[in-house]
């Protein structure tokens, strides 16, 4: 009996010469290494327009993609650094959300990013045109106005036919894989973020992957895992010990389920990783008992951070009553939190069947966010290219749009 | 051939008896009925010590149930009142999270609110003392925190040995049902919140679910399906339309997963429904596509706010490029949002498998969002019946504590 094998004999080095052929047409992989020049001459740019100096806030108009990226980074820096600029975010259409928020605004101080890689999102436009309202009852001599989309898009034609500043999304990339693109270094610049620091972070893990470093290995790895138990494993929850993550928990959950929820290239078949986001300790109230005793359908990374750069402590006050607690007297709250990631950690982990990772990072600064996201794509591309998906597109969306659109014109017939 | 058949003939019937046993024995069921007396009396009493006009903040101190229902109604009802006191919430031993809110009060008009129903919390016992370390090193001549906490708790010992302000939560009722409680009613009083029209929601649903309402058949049948299918729709996402309701989702996610994810009564399987709290129109650019064409794992709830209560339109604009969208021109957000969600419930009601239902509450008010936690609680007893379980419990978080106390002592040895 003879029986010669024609498929890959190396699924592991399969899996990473796919990736390294996505690698020139899947914009997201290069970002790490972009020209940053575009930068520069977009703040000169809006200096001459509307002074740097003179602008206070700066509000994303933007959804999804356009949004959830610059707010997860944002929102890990703010707390542990005085910034130069608020960012404020309109990503809904709730009216109650659109007018406190430009209820909270100083119209003289204030630029607006619209935000929106097909330049035609709904939402994006309704509220460009609601502010673009407020600011022609207003008298500016310039237009606040900033657009960032794709080449071509029907909002570039727009904004250069009203003269407004122009940044375009780098080619091929997604959005919800574009907080590296100016989509997310625009708005994070002029917050005052240090976006080369941000950079860098991304372009360590790129080239620990691509160059067989620590991370090619540990990333081969989990994505065979996570592929290969998709069906048993099909929910995966990031457990983020640190609330200034909460936002990138966010983040992670549309990166993962809109590139992995899919039908199978050739079989139609539907498919999907469930992402769920969870904040510890606050979580350990909420889904840690889910966790432990339900249905064994999840996995979990718990991610840490290292050093919280701040060093309160709990008092070395005893509590008539609760004399047995002072045993967290004099503990530095840094430590407390992560002496509960662990105990967490380690009560999942002799609980069985749920297969548990952690992440270490080492500060709350933008070399390790950027890590963080860069992480998090590598791995999303990889689970997509063993599920047989299409890990870039999201044709399932597209149906509601339509119904909306129909439904919008049926109210016009009315009027 | 005979077959005498000796199990309940009327499945729905039988659900109904046995939820009617609990009334007696689980606390929150008569909650909408209880008798406030208590609040006044304690309002009062807090104005008397400190004086009601002196206080501008209160700081919820408690994590899980002990602050997410408080945080639910509270931030469904700010963005479209004003109200007397702004609420804070101290749920995490994260330092940075700590230090940032305790560095914005001013700490002469602030009172605290420590909730812990066991009273022995790790994370609010730490809050607690890290505040009563603040305040001791400023002069007041009274001490501004109260203490809500069950019947005969350490804290309870502890709150009248320093001679502080006891409310006591009511027999029975555990955290993650206990917003209409004391946990509660009080941090909502004090923000200026209307309790009485947040009981009188919830009466209106409980008196509908016992009274053969319309809320028995909706909730019987409900109930039913998710349970009968909970292998194949393990997973439950809610998907509230009003970025008010963001808070209540996470109510949701605490109340649906800590309740049902649980061993069986008799078997010790691991059973559990996954709760997903999900935003339109934001998560429709996140999560949507795993919903359209991800594995059929899920059920979808949508939930509508009726009337917004907002005038703000699109404005009658026409972008140069963009005169395809002027289609969305003088219609108001309140009705665009709402043709969203209409949009997407329609294009997933063609998808194939995908059970859904639709709530609509009527306005962003009290009674509306009484009337949904009540809805929900009820929801989650009648599955944790059918499937065998003991909902109130949580017996899979102990072991991660047990860990974490250990690894303190393990500290203090060390030192």
């Amino acid at each position: 009996m003879i029986n010669t094998l024609h498929f890959s004999s190396d699924y592991e080095k399969d899996l990473l010469t796919c990736i390294q052929k996505e690698v020139d047409n899947i914009g997201y992989y290069n970002l790490p290494e972009q020209d940053t020049n575009y930068i520069d001459n977009y703040l000169e740019q809006l200096d001459k327009i509307q002074g740097l100096a003179n602008i206070s806030d700066v509000v994303v108009i933007g959804i999804g993609g356009s949004s959830l990226g610059t707010k997860a980074v944002y929102h890990f820096i703010k707390p542990v650094r005085q910034l130069k600029r608020n960012l404020h975010f309109i990503d809904s259409t709730d009216p109650i959300t659109i007018t406190n928020i430009c209820n909270s605004l100083n119209l003289e101080s204030v630029h607006f990013l619209v935000i929106s890689k097909s330049g035609s999102t709904i939402e994006t436009i309704a509220a460009y045109k609601y502010t673009l309202g407020l600011i022609n009852g207003s008298a500016t001599d310039y237009l606040p106005f900033t657009f960032i989309t794709d080449k071509n898009s029907p909002l570039e034609k727009h904004a250069k036919k009203v003269g407004g500043l122009i940044v375009n999304i780098q080619d091929n990339v997604g959005g919800r894989f574009s907080v590296l693109s100016a989509v997310g270094l625009i708005p994070l610049i002029l917050a005052d973020v240090k976006v080369d620091c941000l950079l860098q972070g991304a372009k360590k893990i790129k080239n620990s992957f691509f160059e067989k470093g620590y991370m090619q290995e540990a990333l081969l790895k989990k994505a065979t895992f996570y592929a290969k138990n998709s069906t048993n494993y099909n929910i995966n929850a990031i457990f983020s010990y640190s609330d200034s993550l909460s936002f990138f928990n966010d983040w992670y959950v549309q990166l993962w389920g809109e590139s992995l929820g899919k039908k199978q290239k050739n079989s139609a078949f539907n498919i999907g990783l469930t992402p769920i986001g969870l904040t510890g300790p606050k979580d350990q109230h909420s889904f840690l008992q889910l966790l432990t005793e339900g249905t064994r359908d999840k996995s979990v990374t718990f991610i840490k951070l290292k050093e919280f750069n701040n060093q309160q402590t709990v008092p070395n006050i005893t509590l008539a009553s609760l004399e047995n607690l002072d045993l967290i007297n004099n503990v530095k709250f840094s430590t407390l939190i992560n002496l509960q990631e662990n105990s967490i950690f380690e009560s999942l982990n002799t609980s069985q069947r749920i297969p548990l990772d952690e992440i270490t990072i080492q500060k709350q600064d933008e070399f390790s966010i950027g890590q963080l996201i860069y992480y998090y794509e590598l791995l999303t591309s990889l689970i997509g290219d063993l599920l047989n998906i299409n890990t870039y597109d999201q044709p399932g969306v597209e149906s509601g749009k339509q119904i909306l659109i129909q439904k919008l014109k049926e109210l016009k017939d009315k009027q």
